[in-house]
């Protein structure tokens, strides 16, 4: 099993079981669990392979994602009601799954040797997107947009850091494991300590209609 | 015209009306009819060309499918008052619609033979995603995540149903025939007699911040 | 500098400031603006690229429209107090950013030699749904949707306009501003002095169960 495939499996994992969480908490039936936690898990993959061409996507080439996924989902659907608060358990997962997916998209962007922007920026679309889909969808309000949170930011950081890592020759496994940290690090920071960027502040917050 | 040509061509036109039926509650223009009736016509099938790296995608390859997609929303702007309840007829329309677009996604995966898996993904993809587009850009509940009803689940049945017709030695005509009368019954019956799979229940159903 | 890559720069940097300011309402901070910049800026030519088969799509390809979008971002973040009514300078600057993106999306399908459904749609795409991504991302009523407007109606018309100038024998350029001018004409006199087409009337607007 090569690097790109463990890094792609592990994000898809864990991703699913965060979209089954949320699928739970729209009280969906089993089938449902599978699709919100399918959207959520190869979501950011998707794009990310769909964006540099590199089709059949993912999960079409290997269907054991598939299989991945509704194993995920069928353990939530089982064990979600043994969790004290379902909220904090995909607020967690989510970034552990962050974590893992934000080197994934890095990771391909580099074996297709593509410069150090196009590595950033698919490391945010794989990390990112997949959540935000799965929130869309299910009415939620986007993590991926929470105020006061670093969410993109911890993407775009852990992806900055990779980048780096290998200009300074670093080898590649190494400046992964860089990126998952530094991305955890932020992200779980955030929300643990309340570590934010400043954000735009207005007195009123919107003018105009209001969707 | 090839059997492909001819269930793309019925799903885009009963999607295109379910499209142009949304269009009319949210009371846009007759641009915005065939907008609408676009996006849920044809968002199934292109995500299912785009996944397959089947480019350019459907549409663009043969535009006849566009105006198909304006007859149908002509149709429903000068018609759509005659119905006695419109949110009844998007309703039945695209249970029809999903019956056909689900053999007509697991006919392109066979055509480029793709194992089971990715027959019955393909199936879902391009059966749910048109509708499900349509739901959330007019801010209306996805009919895909309604509670108690069985929706993607007819599809994967319908998908399942198809791979295994093929795997016992069935032609590709029946096997498509058997997709589509298994996705109605399934759809259909939850419609009429209240069939679902059992759905998730907690109490509270939601813990957390809600979107 | 060719042609395609100018319209898209000019495209993607005013539709930028949109996504910008559209965050700026909903709080972000710096990365969020940009996130939500990237969005709307490339969102458009992305599909465009993707249903064409055009890819690694545009900006995997040349990466300075990511500088472009986060030099936007950030202009838009130090200044964006200095603005009365920063709903009236998203809607004026989308008609701006429309007006160049629907040539931006035309000229590309001009360049592959496609027919002219395939060019007028390649025009919506590119102009519509950058701006369509932003608002249902941030939970905004979408542009595109909104009643008594002409939004679609002037993309469709623009590109009408091209394809019509082309026939006529007259140069890709010069049709190419025609389609701006129309555009914009129609777009801009929609919000200044109401045109619109006949918006589907009906007693009750909605039946059944709402979004």
């Amino acid at each position: 099993m090569t690097l790109t495939v463990a890094l792609d499996l592990a994000a898809v994992f864990v991703f699913a079981l965060t979209g089954a969480l949320t699928a739970s908490r729209a009280q969906l039936d089993i089938v449902g669990f599978i699709f919100i936690a399918a959207l959520t898990a190869v979501g950011g993959g998707t794009l990310r392979d769909l964006f540099l061409g590199r089709v059949p996507v993912f999960w079409v080439v290997d269907p054991i994602y598939i299989g991945v996924i509704a194993v995920g989902a069928l353990l939530v659907f089982v064990t979600a009601h043994l969790l004290e608060s379902r909220y904090r358990a995909i607020l967690w997962l989510d970034a552990a799954a962050l974590a893992v997916a934000v080197p994934a998209g890095v990771n391909v962007a580099i074996t297709l040797n593509h410069g150090p922007a196009v590595v950033v920026m698919m490391g945010i679309v794989t990390g990112c997107f997949g959540g935000l889909m799965r929130d869309v969808v299910c009415n939620e309000v986007p993590l991926v947009l929470r105020k006061g949170e670093l969410y993109v930011t911890a993407a775009f950081a852990g992806g900055i850091a990779a980048a780096l890592a290998l200009y300074l020759g670093q080898s590649g496994p190494l400046a992964l494991l860089i990126c998952a940290g530094v991305t955890f690090l932020l992200r779980s920071g955030s929300m643990l300590f309340g570590w934010s960027l400043p954000a735009y502040k207005s007195r009123p917050p919107r003018d105009g209609p209001r969707g």
